[in-house]
């Protein structure tokens, strides 16, 4: 017999193999990101989990060895969904207003189209994890953070084309813009009112009207 | 003996033994307020507050049937704590922009005291609620509408009194002055930035001038 054909033969079982439980593993998250989503990362537990997917508790073990592990995990692939669903659509746009206007808008978009069963992950995970010390919560927070800063880059290139005034206060523009999303999914998860997407977008444009100028205004109104 | 006097009696150790009861229910509850606005509403089981607290279960059961009225009684307490803090103290103002500051003032100021361990009681609750049907929902939901609902009135007598302009969509401006707060929360907590206040403090004042009239903007400035 021919061993290196033998061994091509075992690396491409053990490949098929580990293709298999990279599948599995992404099954088994995308349930639990979106029981996190609605119920909580701390909700998250193995027993839980096995009981939604019908799979045995030893089974799950086998993924990830403590509710840590998913919790991190499952907080991953949340953050894979997030970037597909907003900043790859917009990947190779052009820097700048234009681009800050369709990172929020695919931002909002993802709230009212429900793609995490209980509305933004990170909202919900960021309130629910706030006060817990811990690897979760600094991971939650680095995320978030990532986030902000995308949005405060965006700014800076808006600022650097002349589109918004170079006198603005960024981290004030980026806590507003931020800051009228998270109150649309708040609002609209807690209170079913769907018009909070549009008191948001009607609320963006407005304070970028405030600080661009008259090239800004021109995307704005374009 | 006179049987009177021993009714009487006997009404007066009721009484006593009512008042110490509600006296101990009070303290449970300040503990159980504190829990659950850093640790989530869910996280308070009765099993948690009674190690928490020093007291057996039994005890604990005797004051609340069941996790769910636990729950109910926390927010109770927290609304008191709320009003209290934000609303009493301005209740003999007159109404108009001036009242509305001050209840967005007294907000942001309960936040950065941090009145409870894990900040607004209230973002909190409605970010892990949101998605959980049931009682509990529906009151966090029922109050937060209330606050709302409150700072639109004050909106709409601040038109009346000619101080913001008659064309406002009120809903709007809501929308934004609660997001403000809201996210100064948000940012606050997780990501430990207390000039987060300063924002929303700044952003608050930006776009009441965006609404006010001459009259309102001696208001804002004075």
């Amino acid at each position: 017999m021919d061993s290196t054909r033998q061994t091509n033969s075992n690396a491409s079982k053990t490949n098929k193999l580990y293709e298999r439980g990279e599948r599995t593993r992404r099954g088994i998250l995308e349930t639990s990101v979106d029981i996190a989503s609605a119920e909580g990362l701390e909700g998250l537990t193995i027993g839980r989990l096995a009981k939604d997917l019908g799979m045995s508790k030893s089974g799950l073990f086998a993924h990830f060895g403590s509710k840590e592990d998913l919790q991190i995990a499952t907080i991953n692939i949340a953050r894979e969904i997030f970037v597909e669903e907003i900043v790859l659509p917009i990947i190779d746009m052009e820097g700048g207003l234009k681009k800050l206007l369709a990172m929020l808008e695919n931002w909002i978009s993802y709230v009212e189209r429900n793609v995490f069963r209980g509305g933004c992950f990170f909202f919900a995970a960021s309130a629910e994890m706030d006060d817990r010390p811990g690897k979760v919560r600094d991971f939650v927070a680095e995320l978030t953070n990532a986030w902000v800063i995308a949005l405060e880059d965006e700014i800076k290139q808006a600022i650097s084309l002349g589109e918004i005034d170079k006198s603005t206060d960024v981290d004030l523009l980026v806590f507003q813009l931020h800051g009228f999303v998270q109150e649309a999914n708040w609002f609209y998860r807690l209170h079913e009112r769907p018009e909070a997407f549009d008191y948001a977008r009607k609320s963006i444009q407005q304070v970028l009207k405030i600080y661009s100028t008259k090239k800004g205004m021109e995307v704005l109104e374009s």
